[in-house]
């Protein structure tokens, strides 16, 4: 099993900001990534198709050989982590706990935001999540829906993403002013931190802490690993494979998110 | 062949303003839609997807005994007209032909300016449409990915909706400030012309022409039916029958793109 590969799952490239976090802090593990570029976004659809969609993603890994199923994808780990866990025996990591452990770890006030898409949002996930934690913290939660199309037309540094920013966290601070933590609870959402930050600044009146899932997932792949021994003993780097279902655009997009060239990819197609 | 509907597909919702445009032209005709919502969107995807979703769409509609085929995506017009009018007997009317002959029916100056979708830009189907119908005009494209976004967030009339409407519609004035119509290459744009229209006459310091393919589509399926001897026979009104692969939002996003309450909607699962 430690020769085994990670494999991890998104339902497009912004998933690679999990890899890259998990390639820093466990670099002689291979992985295998799976972006499911063909059906993205997972986050305006229907919790029974993200289900769907899902585990036919981790089908795909799984006959791949490895070793432990890492969900990058928030909307995916909002509505699929069950039927993931019941369906395969390996370790399933999702993104929504890891993040809502890293925002009782940064918050002083109690007060947490959590930016995500419509899915993930409505779901629910997020505040089921924070108040298994730690019952005494208060939620507020708000659906980002032009924050993915703005972080893939790159527009990361541009007025138009600082009026739609100030326009989301508006909202977000009409519901608690207090919040001194905000979740970017989507993996596209990391490319804008930035434009977020300062807007966020400029919004609440005073700096906020911004989390995201991506390096509190590695640390959960690292603990696992490390608990099972499952962990690779081989030395050097680990290598990468990319599997999506649709190229387009990822020879663009992928970069962005890896913070890398990306070697290669190849084109697969998945059961229904 | 008579009493038989006709067919219509699109990537989602936006394709019912064609659906709009056909059931005011031809009221008595009965309709089967078909809305590939749990695939959305196609503009971003590869002409490769694009055709083997077009087709799974196709044989749904063929299955439910349609006797004529719209394609009211622009996306699936550009990259998969061939394909479907290879593979199937029935009459098979796309977005990109109408919509180039509503421009030219519109221009005075010869000088037409395209929006439409990454793909529909891309796959050059607009330019190629109006050289063979005049090789005098001059055709101007350009891909505006957050129009479908922003349609459907809601955001019609908007000062982030104008704010993104003027770096589009004046990337496109600085191909060709001498256009004088716009031809919207995508069924999500047609609830956005008010505030397209208006900036549009700011940017190129004059009133342009917006034409959408919707009318001229419905023009064309009236010309077939009567060409063929296919029209309904029946008075009254025709039905119409909505389904979709996913179910996330339709009651929501359905009646913006219909202009008026959808009866009802049933979900439907496609092959590969």
């Amino acid at each position: 099993m430690q020769a085994q590969p990670l494999g991890v799952f998104d339902s497009g490239v912004g998933g690679l900001t999990v890899v890259r976090a998990i390639r820093r802090a466990l670099p002689a593990e291979s992985l295998e990534y799976l972006g499911d570029t063909a059906r993205l976004p997972y986050g305006s659809k229907s919790p029974e198709t993200v289900a769907r969609y899902s585990l036919a993603c981790a089908r795909f890994l799984l006959g791949r050989g490895v070793k432990l199923l890492v969900v990058a994808c928030n909307t995916a780990s909002a509505h699929a982590l069950g039927p993931l866990r019941a369906a395969f025996s390996v370790p399933v990591i999702g993104a929504v706990e890891p993040g809502a452990k890293s925002a009782l770890a940064a918050t002083r006030s109690g007060r947490v935001g959590v930016l995500g898409t419509l899915g993930t949002i409505r779901s629910g996930a997020y505040e089921a999540a924070l108040a298994a934690l730690d019952a005494g913290v208060r939620v507020s939660v708000h659906a980002c829906p032009l924050l993915v199309p703005l972080a893939e037309e790159g527009w990361t540094d541009d007025e138009i993403t600082r009026a739609i920013a100030r326009r989301y966290l508006g909202e977000l601070a009409a519901k608690d002013p207090a919040i001194d933590t905000i979740v970017l609870g989507c993996t596209h959402y990391p490319i804008l931190a930035p434009v977020l930050e300062r807007v966020a600044a400029e919004v609440f009146g005073r700096e906020l802490r911004l989390v995201d899932s991506a390096t509190a997932m590695a640390a959960e792949v690292a603990a696992v690993l490390a608990a099972t021994g499952g962990a690779t003993q081989a030395g050097g780097t680990g290598r990468l494979a990319c599997h999506v279902t649709d190229a387009s655009r990822i020879d663009e997009l992928a970069p962005r998110f890896l913070g890398e060239p990306l070697a290669a990819h190849d084109l697969v197609e998945l059961a229904l």
